[in-house]
């Protein structure tokens, strides 16, 4: 397998992605496309991984707070050429830790969508106490969803699920303010009666099961979604400092 | 001061409310009115204290999962009661952690809104890593809100915030996916253009931001609110379950 990658982006650059790679390299055979400045890459990555890998240079990288839309412009940048390289049939897929809208925008643009499929959503990992991940889902690339999208997500979660973790019969909840069916907004609750019509939906789910690991696929929209997510990191984040100071 | 308290309510049931109580009337001067199962609080309640209180006695309690509708009809329960001696003026202030959908109806029907209030809301305090708390409202009262309800919650928070918390100019934010002013669902980017006028406005805020201590008023609508509180509670509950296990 071909996976192009974009070595230059996300929040510390080059270094740990190129990390990553090698430690990859050791436990799986497949072909990264390291996309980025080629120099630097070929500094970072041990010599002896050099013959495994395929160098695409690029000297343009979407900074981590420019516009997404700028990214459509920036033919040279490290994710455009990524997408290009999926595109055209180079690469199996692509690997970004950098700019996530600008991802979405040119994945959403230059690859297009699933035939039916409304818009694209972001999926997230979530921790849980029982050692498993929770999916969550939209956590950021739409911020006004109806429920049609909504219900869309779970579809996209449902398959996300079953194909990638290899779980047959993923249990799916609708984020809500409460577990009964009577509760929600006006959006979710017409988005619970479309979503009743799936085997494997659970009804109702509340914040604090995303860390319950009862639930495989959380449904929510990305406004929410990347609140949740991000409020999420501020508890961890503030029981961490607080513990330290102890 | 007089202080209608529901000393049944709660997930508890009334020994820790009681328990409260004596030990507020260890440190303040007030007159509490419990309301509630006589005998039962009197049982409960240290035979010192029995001249500080009154005893209003009512057999029926709304269940924490029984409707808010329902809290309108029993007229018997200690929330209406309780609500009761506040709009006759017997009271100052009312304080119960049953029901609080029922306290919540309840107070809007029997006592009313302040003029030009459109929607009451539901405020919590955020322990914050600079051992102070931050407001956060709506947490539930409103599920559906448009940009102006955010707005008259910014007012009302603001207003809470100086003269119960003594913060003379608190900051007040709009929880959103992003700081840039052109983060937002389309209700908050709304919301945003009429929180501008006021001087404590400091922008749009993250997840993240509620437990820094450095934003006095956090606003949100109630089915976000609640979803946030619960993820908060949910995040923490399971670091102390990790953590407990090491």
């Amino acid at each position: 397998m071909r996976i192009a990658i974009d070595a230059m982006g996300g929040d510390f650059g080059p270094a740990p992605i190129i990390e990553g790679v090698a430690r990859a390299l050791e436990k799986k055979d497949f072909t990264p496309y390291l996309v980025g400045k080629e120099e630097i890459i070929k500094e970072l990555l041990p010599k002896k991984y050099h013959s495994r890998v395929r160098f695409i240079n690029s000297d343009d990288v979407i900074g981590m707070h420019e516009s997404a839309t700028e990214a459509l412009k920036r033919k040279e940048s490290t994710i455009y050429k990524s997408i290009e390289l999926l595109k055209s049939g180079e690469v199996e897929g692509v690997v970004s830790a950098g700019h996530s809208g600008a991802s979405m925008s040119l994945a959403t643009l230059r690859l297009g969508r699933i035939k039916g499929i409304k818009r694209p959503a972001i999926v997230t990992f979530m921790p849980t106490i029982k050692k498993k991940y929770s999916l969550v889902l939209d956590v950021g690339a739409n911020v006004d969803c109806d429920a049609y999208n909504l219900y869309q997500f779970a579809l996209m979660g449902e398959v996300y699920a079953k194909v990638v973790l290899n779980t047959p019969n993923p249990k799916i909840g609708l984020l809500s303010n409460g577990e009964e069916k009577s509760k929600g907004n006006s959006v979710t609750k017409e988005a619970y009666t479309l979503m009743e019509n799936f085997d494997n939906f659970i009804g109702n789910v509340e914040g604090g099961d995303i860390f319950k690991g009862d639930v495989d696929v959380i449904v929510t929209d990305g406004f929410i979604g990347n609140i949740v997510l991000k409020t999420s990191e501020g508890v961890a984040d503030t029981i961490g400092k607080l513990l330290k100071k102890k």
